[in-house]
């Protein structure tokens, strides 16, 4: 059987819903493929006699970006069905509901969230959305507590590690984000103009041998199940809900990770509209997002960790500062990374590749490669998320087209 | 059937290694039980036409020291399996070799290394080992490194943490080691006399915090496949062999624990003599050993990094010395904890516990309680390990029998 054999049509999606009892074999169920096409196959079912319908997400043995030439195992399907339900468990209401998961079909059965909108599209329109911080710093301080030493739950934390290694996925991560954009590496998608920028980056050692840290803590250090691709790519929002999804990257590795990406996002849209002209107000909503989510996110993250009291004689004023510390460092160096591959790796973000006028995305990218180099160098001293934002806003980004211009 | 069912008779261990072919059924063999009695049941096999015996060791389902009042899965048998075999791969010589395990037997038939004599006890015996540095080095090197991301067999090194996960094994660790000795918990065995020591340790601030970041890292931090348990009873030498048994241990872990581990221990002895009034030489030669062995491991450990040359464009002189440095710090800081676990924790060690005189043993102790403290703290800061040694040596540590007294 060829690989591509093991890619569904509607009609097996469909079948496969059927099978798990979701919907009656008799119901008259039309399915779409809704994929963005990068790695899985996913499909919208809806029955002419229901509001809601249901996503299928199916894995195939391949990377569907790539073809059949980059294999990459089904496993992913069962990581992401194992995420999806630890996350229900511990921070409900933030992620789909799953429905069924079926490993011999590596194909998971969940809510449809196609009321909600994609946050990187509605970010870059310039919406707003006053209960994501809540919701966002919720989601990290729950999955990232709970899944941590810190809950106490040690043997179900080393024995989920266990069952949650995901070597594949993570080293994509590894190799995309951590290792490609810092060298000379053939994936690497850098613009035109940007040569002088990007020289000055793979010289400068401090980045370097930052990087090397950060990539080998990702690799050996299992703080808690992160999401592990938690950009605003991955995030669903209305001005009500919420929703994280596709945390198929998700493994045990350090807590830092996810506001890192995240915050990385943020700061990525921050440039577009910057250097597109918009309202500088849209700046100060973005920096008192970031800031936002980490008051509230390790805010309740030491409230859980004061209230089990697991740590015993350990914990107290100066761990809990430490500790928290290390995750802002890690979250200044990953942010930093984030930015930087987003802007020459192999996949970039509609933020900066979409803008049209060419001398407008590319004083983006170049304050997107300055302001991630800092943000590398910040996490060997950061001492608060202030600092975090300062590096963002330290730039002072000229607008390339005037707010009238064509990009609106 | 009861759980002490599951022990073993000398009459089972000899039908095991004959139904695992390893003698034929109608061998005439005799089996002594030789097991020091913490853990599991040993057994020396030996045929009357051999010169070589094996070993059988054999895991009951709970902890044999205290019985079935404290559970304890089989499930160590295949970890010590997994692990012997993989050290027998890369560190050849320096283990025993693996005949057979059978899972469903929870046991392993091995290398019996009878000849070879306990090096606490022989330490305690103040004898000299010539090659024992070199070997201990090029064990920890090979099976530190090549079970680390730094090999580049970063698929192979994620599977085989997950089935190496060692969750009860690392909770005996994470209490005994890092946790109880540092507040008064009811397993420590504090001996009169010492009771203004352990006030001030457990005061000591700086010791506790870092004691939550040894801890943190032991049971986050998974750089490598460590043995988990090197001290002294755990390696067999003579003067051409040295063999490191009993890694039911091992798990991946921070690098830094194993040398740890047995630099602790080699002061343990140094203190010993010291207190007892043996020759100054013997101190000589234990810390000169410490730092020869560190020396060794690390310009192995570099030598065969620069050889795999995985990190690409991440590997320099600084990041090499940073990761390096790393691991000197953990090493100072889990030796400090190993010191203080051994004198007021659950589990003493003979050269501490059985010095006969009171004054020479309080005296001890309390030297040991000192210079583990130090080491916890010199972990944040260590540079060098001739800061270990320095530690090591910083107590004039006046001899409380003379030479010439009862002790010898």
């Amino acid at each position: 059987m060829s690989l591509e054999d093991q890619v569904w049509t509607a009609d097996d999606a469909i079948s496969f819903v059927k099978r798990q009892g979701i919907y009656a074999e008799a119901e008259r169920l039309q399915a779409v493929e809704i994929g963005d096409g990068n790695l899985n196959y996913v499909f919208r079912i809806q029955s002419a006699d229901r509001d809601k319908g249901v996503i299928v997400k199916k894995a195939v043995p391949f990377l569907r970006v790539v073809g059949e030439t980059w294999p990459l195992t089904e496993e992913r399907a069962s990581i992401e069905a194992a995420a999806l339900r630890f996350q229900n468990e511990v921070a409900s209401g933030y992620v789909p509901e799953v429905y069924a998961y079926n490993p011999d079909d590596h194909a998971i059965a969940m809510e449809d969230l196609s009321d909600l909108e994609v946050m990187r599209s509605a970010l870059i329109k310039g919406e707003h959305f006053p209960l994501f911080t809540k919701h966002a710093a919720e989601f990290l301080a729950r999955t990232l507590f709970w899944s941590s030493d810190r809950s106490g739950k040690i043997t179900e934390k080393k024995e989920r590690a266990a069952a949650m290694v995901n070597p594949q996925l993570c080293e994509i991560t590894e190799r995309l984000i951590l290792s490609e954009p810092f060298y000379d590496a053939p994936g690497n998608r850098i613009e035109g103009g940007l040569e002088e920028d990007v020289e000055k980056l793979w010289g400068d050692t401090e980045v370097i041998d930052t990087v090397f840290s950060l990539k080998d803590k990702f690799m050996s250090c299992g703080q808690a199940l992160v999401h592990g691709d938690l950009h605003t790519g991955s995030i669903m929002v209305d001005q009500a809900q919420t929703r994280m999804i596709d945390p198929e990257f998700a493994f045990y590795g350090p807590i830092g990770f996810d506001p890192g990406l995240l915050f990385a996002n943020l700061v990525l849209n921050m440039i577009h509209h910057e250097v597109l002209g918009h309202s500088p107000s849209y700046r100060e909503y973005l920096l008192a997002a970031v800031e936002d989510i980490w008051t509230r996110f390790t805010d309740e993250f030491c409230e859980l960790w004061r209230v089990t009291s697991y740590d015993g004689v350990f914990h107290n004023d100066r761990t809990e500062h430490s500790y928290i510390l290390g995750v802002l460092q890690d979250t200044c160096g990953y942010a930093g990374c984030e930015m930087i591959r987003r802007t020459i790796g192999l996949a970039s973000v509609a933020d900066l590749a979409d803008i049209q006028e060419e001398k407008a995305r590319i004083a983006a990218k170049k304050a997107s490669l300055v302001i991630g180099s800092d943000l590398i160098k910040l996490s060997s001293r950061a001492e608060s998320i202030d600092e975090f934002v300062a590096v963002a806003k330290s730039l002072d980004i000229s607008p390339v087209v005037t707010p009238s211009g064509t990009e609106r």
